[in-house]
This record gives structure tokens, sequence and C-alpha cells, in this order.
């Protein structure tokens, strides 16, 4: 298709606004899409903050149920008028990382993020989304697009915690932060079966949807420290995994290792600026005694998301009270991203949905 | 059997002396042993320094072949006269870390490094082992004692990391210290089928062994920075796997985490003091990318170790150029014990030999 | 303790008697035990019928809770008066088998299967228990004996059958048989986030409990073959995995197999006796299609049997409709036996309690 | 490119001819290839007996070396004039059954092996290679085309299967079938750091070649049953992985279900045709002993493979020994296609080669 379109772009470090752009042309294999439901994600805000460098004219956002405008000529399984939800992450499949089951880095450290980091965005009238078969999950008939948002970002980041963290059968698992990430690690630990679920927060409405994704305990970090308040609930005895999805990778981590059993996994889905260090101290006598850290982005692709859309499809996992703010039509999106900027206490997730 | 015996102790920090103590008391799955060669070790050194703690008249030493002195009444493998090798870290194997796979750990962190560390060490007429059936080695009859010696905390470390970090048919892997412990990291790397093997030492001895032992690169970290003549090596290209044999966790992890691509393992089985930090800058962009570490001590037992003797056996794995000074009789212990502690640039490794 | 007991046994094929016997001695790491509830198995029966070989005077039982009656001097976390939950697999923890994490083989295959295999079995005022604390596991105050006997021999394989089948978020299972383990495989495939469970069953009692325990459908195989019922429930699509629970080792792994996508895993705990053939006809082209039978005993152990014990304490698991039929004292014992061998179709489980 | 080009191809059932096609138009993807060399292989010899049912008009062969013609607009990696080596088996990489790690099944089982399988195959002036960028593998300067096929189809399957069984330092390593697969098979066992090789053989050639990869042993299975001739080498203990690279399903899966130990993996990548039956008897005694069949055919794919042909750049791996007989022109190809059917005792591999 051919034409102009709007989007709502970070024109500079701390600076955001509309532009127009050509509509983007598609590959033989991509979709043209037009979004039904788009969400904002604490990393639009990192990136307009300048978190992931600066950036200019580039089109905000990664997260978006959308309508198939057009397909390429590869393209077998999507038409246009299908209904989609598109993962924040969208893989060359081929690439060698692909193949070798990594592939959000098909084209090298996290270059299968495309949306408003390496290319345009989905706050704009219409995306492009490259090899739209592997990519692209069919939105389920009963989930509405604002709810169905929540896997492109959300969802994933959270179950793939808990699988790098390896829980199992009657686990004592260790979450740490539960913002909407967070939850859906919740959810993700109780539907694979943990024992105790131990999570860490502060807000009044994460505590509450901790409680209903499963939790068994949730730690207040402001009434002391996390080592102290779960070895508390253990007894002194050391957490089986960690969940890391949310705090800071110095502190978050030294926690984590100061929590998890020799050979227990630390799954880490946190975002972690190039400035930033790692970092973990006092906690380790003679080695890392097999206390493996794991931190990735997410899986992605229509073979694993599809799985988890078939939880959501099937009400094992529900997911609309994350989606705490909705909002309607472009005019309104300016508002959901400042909403995410200011984030209120009362927030999990702010949505834009188009009619 | 009852009387005293003579060994070699650390009596505080810096201080090191001959101590007289009872002959140990044997479980009925233990064994009374009587060395036949020791070897010493940089852990041997730290220790006297102080690094894990101050210690009063605790026997050093935590490698040794031996001969079977007398057996509990549950032992079934060995009998008195019975020529073994003594793994530097004895696990119970009924515990529920040995349960989960990580027998290392079967009393707390690290709680099967018992020699030296949590009870009397090797470096002494007699010393006893807990579950000897499940522990010892039988000596295999083509290798000498003092080689033997190798296989208690030479071999396995090294070939830990190499399991740790995944090393695969054709990988490029790089190994980042070339001491006793790195060379056999060089040695697994090669009899694992990796395609590319880059070392990383200074010494002279240790660059001409890892030749020996499969190295296709030796790069010297007083010539440049590590990161940028790996990627000179590899036209740029990030490695598929570390092993972090050396060096201090904040340099070896920081490099290995700029020179391994996504989705790539690091196995380290450095010691990481207490006081230490696990430190990783600059090398982040957006997350950890899926770069694992994985630190651990070592697989013990004896089914892993048995399987590594039965490699020394075959003459698949020679170890014989790691010992670089063999000693004589007790007297001389302490030389070797100063030897280790001074690290002429011509050591590998000091092995004491009792005839 | 010195003096005789009774015990229920296989006097011969087709023949069961009481039989007066020694107290058994225990080792130093041993306990000796007094059955508070024991179950009767299926493989009981089978036993008498001489599946598993000619046995004379052999007590029979393997499912027991148990109170401690005596200890050797080297177990730790047990004494007398404590309430346990035995295992029916006690694996001698420091064998090579077990090292490498298969225990249930350590004195060769299947050779931690002791009681009524290889000793005397716990239908008998008393019975020993080897390694007591790596076997035993703590009754959980909440739960009672007669509940706590289906975590010896029913919930470890129904649960072992989905790790060994790889069940993960969202997948599609089918379960072959629900009588008592494919039941706690269905609540297993449930409880690690299945999206579609699909059952195979005939008895009305079955049905009920396979869709209480999480099951979306139930297929009938009196019905028609089970291969085209699968497919009309998934529109033709393979399933992702496998649990075998039930039928023969022919029938049911050739279904198996042709319902399973390639690469999807079958995990299989029925028992094949050494005259049985295990065959797979008519599924496959070129090869085996990356279709993986992996069949297995049941996992054990204090670490892993603790965690699902640990599900029935927290009320995750309710394994309370598995005791269809109560039995009270030894004299009804031979009731219980004879009726799992009539196996009406309302019979799940039948329990002895001793009070 | 247009025109026309000639091909060998299966007839019918037992018939093969030259036969005249288009040249095949290629994809975005893909490119078109002129053979350099190729190789026959007993799947080609099987397809025109018909196991692999009736074929008419289908071009043969699946193993080529062959320079790049033309390529797809989307081609990154490759160009006209490029030298590459073609894998047998060339997937659709964003396919779901790809994305779940098993490419070779991308359009269903097996649905990857096109060539002479789903489309014609490459003993052709030319044919198209799908996804290019994936699939190819650069030619090392330093191999010579008619060496290079053995990658096509005899090293990965080979090297599959040692991955499949787990191989793993110091193992004792059976492997049943030494042409070619097996003999690969032989060389990534020692490549990987077995303690043990046993191979099963009858051939002369191949019982010397098995010698010269690595093979401790060469058992004769005309000499006596395979399984008293193993435990006579290994003093009656099962060996810990084993190979299947030969025979047939029935007897070999039954010996090598003898011969294992419980919780060993046997790797198979023999092809079964839909009318055989896998078979196994007489080794089982209450279950499967968690001793594991894992059948594939084979990966793929230029990450895979690619790391392979670093082996034999590098020299580690010598594949010239398995090309007994070489053929040049396209006239000589039925003499190349008989010599395999006839398979004289001599032979391990025919090739093609065009100047």
């Amino acid at each position: 298709m051919e034409g102009k379109m709007r989007g709502y772009a970070m024109m500079d470090v701390n600076k955001t606004d509309w532009v127009e752009k050509d509509i983007p042309q598609i590959s033989p294999m991509g979709a043209l899409l037009k979004p039904m439901a788009v969400a904002i994600c604490t990393t639009d805000i990192k990136m307009v903050k300048g978190m992931f460098g600066p950036k200019h004219n580039r089109i905000l956002g990664h997260e978006a149920v959308a309508e198939v405008i057009e397909v390429g000529s590869m393209v077998k399984l999507y038409k246009p008028g299908d209904k989609v939800i598109v993962p924040a992450v969208v893989p060359e499949w081929g690439a060698i990382a692909s193949q070798e089951g990594y592939a959000q880095h098909s084209n090298g450290e996290n270059g299968a993020w495309l949306y408003s980091n390496l290319i345009d965005g989905v706050f704009s009238d219409y995306f492009a989304c490259p090899e739209a078969d592997a990519n692209l999950i069919p939105l389920p008939e009963n989930i509405k697009p604002e709810h169905a948002t929540m896997l492109c970002d959300m969802v994933p980041p959270g179950f793939t915690s808990v699988e790098l963290a390896g829980v199992n059968f009657g686990d004592t698992v260790l979450i740490i932060g539960i913002g909407g990430v967070g939850l859906m690690a919740t959810a993700a630990s109780y539907m694979r079966g943990a024992g105790t679920i131990i999570t860490v927060g502060r807000r009044q409405i994460s505590k509450d949807l901790a409680k209903k994704y499963g939790a068994d305990y949730v730690i207040d970090y402001t009434k002391g420290e996390i080592y102290e308040q779960v070895m508390e609930i253990t007894g002194g005895k050391p957490v089986d995994c960690v969940c890391v999805c949310g705090g800071t990778a110095e502190s978050s981590y030294t926690t984590a290792f100061r929590c998890v059993k020799p050979g227990g996994k630390i799954g880490s889905v946190i975002s972690i600026a190039a400035t930033d260090k790692i970092s973990i101290s006092g906690a380790i006598n003679a080695g890392m005694n097999d206390k493996m850290i794991i931190g990735a982005g997410m899986y992605t692709g229509r073979a694993k998301l599809g799985k988890l859309a078939k939880l959501m499809e099937t009400g094992r996992l529900d997911v609309k009270p994350l989606v705490t703010h909705v909002y309607h039509g472009w005019d309104e999106l300016p508002d959901a991203v400042q909403i995410m900027t200011d984030k209120p206490d009362v927030l999990i997730k702010p949505v834009v949905v188009f009619d």
C-alpha cells in the first residue's frame, strides 16, 4: 500500500511528538498491519529518557493487536482482514542465532527487537511485520484486543523467567518484582506446580494481584531486608528458584544469590542498560556454588506464544486484571504514555483501543 | 585404628607447622587412608593467607592418592591394601542436594569440601574418607600415584567448566586462564570436538602446554585487551562458549560477557572469596542477552571421576606434563608448599611422593 | 528389635498366606518401621500371578505409611515415634546409578525396588527401610495415613510420566490410561500448565475423576480407535506429548507414536513383563521422526517426593478421591487384596488402616 | 533462469532413466544451483526399490556440492559463483516445528526432506534450494567437492546419533553398523571424549576404518551374538550409550536395549519403512528401565552443519576415506548408482564429480 501515515515518535531524548511518514513497504514474507489496540511499556518510557541511546523521529511502541491489511507473496497463513497479536520481538527465523534456539538475537544482540528500537514502532496508523507466518499469532475469538496486547510483552517474559528458573513441582519460588511481568511470573509459577510462591513488591494493587495469581506470601521490600523476610518464611532454608522481574541488576541479583540454594537457578528478565553493572556481592564462598544466573529477554514466535494464547483462550490464564487503564483512539495515546511515565500506584498497564 | 599421627597444619593466618593429632575414627561406610602421594593446591595457599577465614590447627591438603588401611562394616568395594584416588570433594550421597544433582553441596554451600576446609586434610599420616564406595576411585594400574593426584582437583574442574560451557562439535571456545585447571579445560574442549580453541595466559610453560593440549591460539593478556585479541582472531564474531579458569571474577566475567554470543554459556570454576564481588560491566544492552553464567566448583564421585580416570588409563588424557615438580617424603612437603606460594613461572603443580 | 512378626506373603504362584518371620535387622543408616496404613497395588496382584517370576514365602506390599520404631546409629533426621511415608522404591544413594541420576536402578535394573521384589514387603508387623534419612518422607500433619499412601506409588509415576513427556505451557497432552497413576498424570499435566488434556479410559469413575483432575476430554477406547478420536478433537493435528499410564506396550506405544508430533516425547510408566514385546507399527516413515519414547519406573527419594508431599500438604494436590475403599486392621488385608484382584469398575485404590 | 535441463530419475519402482524437465524457478529466498559433485545414497537405492512408495519421473539424489547460479531477491549471504554444500534436508525455518527445534519436520514428518522425496533431486543439471541463506554451507577452500559431499548426509546422521545417545567423557559406547554413517558416529564418539568405543560390522574395509576413526573394539556380528560379544569386552557391564547406525529396527533395537544401562540412551538414525515394525523383546523387566530410544533423521541447517564443516576444514575430521569410488561426469552417474545397488564389500561411498 502506498501513502502517508501518522505516528507518535521519540523526536529526541525527553521529547515526543506526532510525525508523518510513508506507509512501510512489506517483503514477500511480511504483512502490513493496522493497530486495533496498543499497550504502553515501561521500555517506551525508558527509551524516551535515552536509556537505549538517542533516537530521532523514531515511532514508539512495540505492543499491538492488529488487523492484517496486506500480505507478501510468500505468506501462507494470513490474509487481509485477519486479526492478529504481534509479539514485541519479531525474529528472522533462518538466522544462525534462530537455528541455535535464540531467535530473539537473530540480527545480533537483541537484534529481533525491531519495533521502536531498530525500526519504527506500532504507535502508528500502519506498521509492517517481517516473516508474518512465523511471527504473528491469531487473535483468539473470545479475547478482546485490549487484553490480547498483554501477550505481546507482559506474558512472555513472565513465563520465560519461570522456564529459565526451572520451576518444578513443589518448588519454593521467589519472585522479585510484581509489576505486570512479575505477576505473570507468579501466574506461571503457580501453573507450573510450585509448592510455595513468595513475591516481593510494594504497591497495594500488585500485592492484591500477586495473591490472586497464586502467591502464598507477599513481601514488602520497604519493611525490611528481602533476604531476612524470605528466611523467616522458609525457616532459614534457601529457595529453589528465583525469578527476577524487577529492581536493579545490582540489588535484585545480590538478593537472588543470597536466597537461592546451591544448584538453584535465577531467571532474570529485567532490562539492564549498557551503563549498568551487574554486581553481586557478599553472598559467595569459594565460587558461585552452582547458582546459575540466566538473563534473557523473552522467547517469542508463533509456536511458543501460540501456546500461551491457548492458555488465555481456555481461560486458564486471565490477563484482564493487568489492564488497569483503557484509553480510546489516537488522541488519547499521549495520555496513556503520560500515565506510564507518571506511574501512579494504581497502574499496572495502560492500553489504547481503536474502534 | 587407634594412635597418634602427624600432619602439616595451618596454625593461624600466615602460619603453618607440624601438629600431632589422634588418628581419625571411621564410620561404617568410611575408610582410613594413608597417602601415597599428595599435591599442593593454590587453595591451600589461599587458605593459609586467610581467604577462607581464620583456621587453627587445621591439617591442610585435599589432593591425595592413598592406600586403604581400614574400612567400615558397610564398605563393599574396597579392602585394606587397595590403592585409591581421593577426590577433593567427598559428598554425602543421600543428602537432598545430592539427590538433586549437586552432591558437592551436600552439607550446605560447598559442604562436601571437607578436607582442610571443614575437617583435617590429607597432609597427614592418615585421614578418613566418608562413604568410601561412593567417593573413592580405584588407582589404574598404569598410572603412577604422583600423576594420579591430578584427578583430585585439576582434571575435574577443567572438565566441569567445559560441560558447564556446553562445548559442542565445531564450537569456538575461549578459555581464560591456563594454569593446571585451564589446561585441563583445553584438553577437554579438544576432546569434546571444539572447532577452534582460544586460550589466554602469560607464562611460557602454560602457553606451550596449551598448544600441546589442543589450543589453536594462545593470547597473552599482557599484550593487549583480551576482547580485542579474540575479535581479531574470530574476525569480529563472538565465541560460542567461555571457560573461566583464572583471573578475577570482575575481570574474567566482564571479558567473558563481552566475548560470548547471545545464548552462549560461560562455565566458571574459579574460586571467589566472600569479600569478592562478581561484577560485569559495559557489555550489556537491554538485558543479559541469554548469556548464561554457570559458576560451579566441580563434579565429583566415583561415577563421574571414574570415567575421567578411564581417559587417563587409556592414554587419551595425559596429565604427566602438569606435574612439573616432584618432592619425596614428608620432610620435603613444606618445600612443596613453599614453591606453590612462590609460584615461579616454570611451575604448574608440585607433588610429594611417599615411597 | 528382636522377635517374631507376622506378614501376608506370596507362598507360590497364585497362592498367598500369612507367614511368621523374624523381625528384620536394620543397618546403621536404616530404620525399623511399623505400618499405619498400607495400600494394595496392581503390581502385588501381578506378582502373585507370577508375572515377575516365581517367589516363595515373600511378604507382599510396597506402599506404606508407618511409624518409626528404631533407627540405626547414623540416622540423623528421624527418631522413634516419627510418622513417615515410605516410597515403593528405596535406593542406595551412593551407587553409580544413583550418582548418575537413576537411583531407582541402584542395584541393577530396578534394583531399588526392594519391597516384595527383592526383600520382604510392607504387609507385615514390621519392616526395615535402608538409608532412612534419604528415603523416608515426613508425614504432613494435615494428611491422613490412608491418603498419604498415595504418595508411595501412585503420585510419583503419574508425575514422572509428565516430566518424561516434557509437558509445557499450553501443550496438548494425551494420557493413555486413567487408573490411579493416569489420574495423577492428569493432575500433574494440569498443574504444569497444559493447554488441552485428552485422556483415555473406560470406567465411569475414572472418567469422572479425570474431569475433576483437569481433563478437557475423556475418550472411551471401546467407542472407536483412539487415534481417530484424538484427531477429531485436535482437528487432525498431532499432540505435543503423550503419557502412557495404561494399556499394553504394543497397543499403547503404537497409539502414542501415531498421535504424537515429530519431536514429541512419550513418557511411559507402565510395567512390562520380561515376556512382553515393545512393538510399534504402521506409524513410521523413514525413521522414528524424533518421536522419543522414555520408559521409566518413577523417581523417588526424599528430595523429589518431599516436594510432591508439599503439594499434598498445601492442598494443591488432592489425592483423597483415589482412595475408594478403606479397610481396617490386618484381618481385612486379604479382602483388600481380593478386591484389587477382582477390580470392580468402582475401584481405584484399596487401603488398609491400622489404628 | 529459463530453459530445459536433464536429470536422472526414478521412472517407476525398479526403473530409472534420464528425463528432460524445465529448469526450476526459485523463490525470493532461494537459489538455483549447479552440481559440482554428487554422492549416491543407500536411500536412493531403497527409493528406487519402492521402500518410500511409488514415484514417477522423480529426479533422484539428495547429496550435492554445487555452484550458485542465481539467487532470489532476499538472499543476503550468497551470490552467483559461490561454491556451497547442500544438506540433504532443507527446512523452512519459520515453521512451527522449526521454531520448536525440529526443523527437519517443517512440513510434517520428515517434511524438510525435499530432494527426490517431495521434489526433484540433485542428479540434474540444475536444482533449486529454498531459504538459501539458512540452508547452504560455504564450501571450505581446502576441501574438494567430492569429499565435501560427505557433509550432506553421512557426517550429520553419524554426529546426530552421538548427540542423541548423549556420549560423554569416558563413556563406553556401542555403535551398531559401520557403513559411512556408523563410521562418522565412531569419529564423533571419539571426538566427544568416549572412553571405550565398541563397533559392530562385518566387512573388512569397515572394520579397518572403524579402527582408524577411534574404535577400540570391532565386533563381527557373523561371529556370535552381539550382546554376548559386548559383555565379554565389558566384563558383563552394560554400556553407557548406543548409536544405532545399521541393521534393522527389530534386531538393532533389541540388541541396543539389552546392552545399554538403565538411564542409558539409544540414538538411532536408521531409516525405517512404513511397513517395518519397531520391536524390542526379551530385554525388559518391569518397565523400560529408563532406557531411552531417540530415533531421528539428522540435524541440518547452516548453524549446525557449518560447525561440522569447520571440523573438516581444520582437519580434525577427515572424511576422505569414506569416498571409496569416484566417477566423472553425468555419463558415469548410472555406474555410480549401480555400484551402490550392488554394494560390493569394498564400497563405502560412490561420488560423481563434474569438472
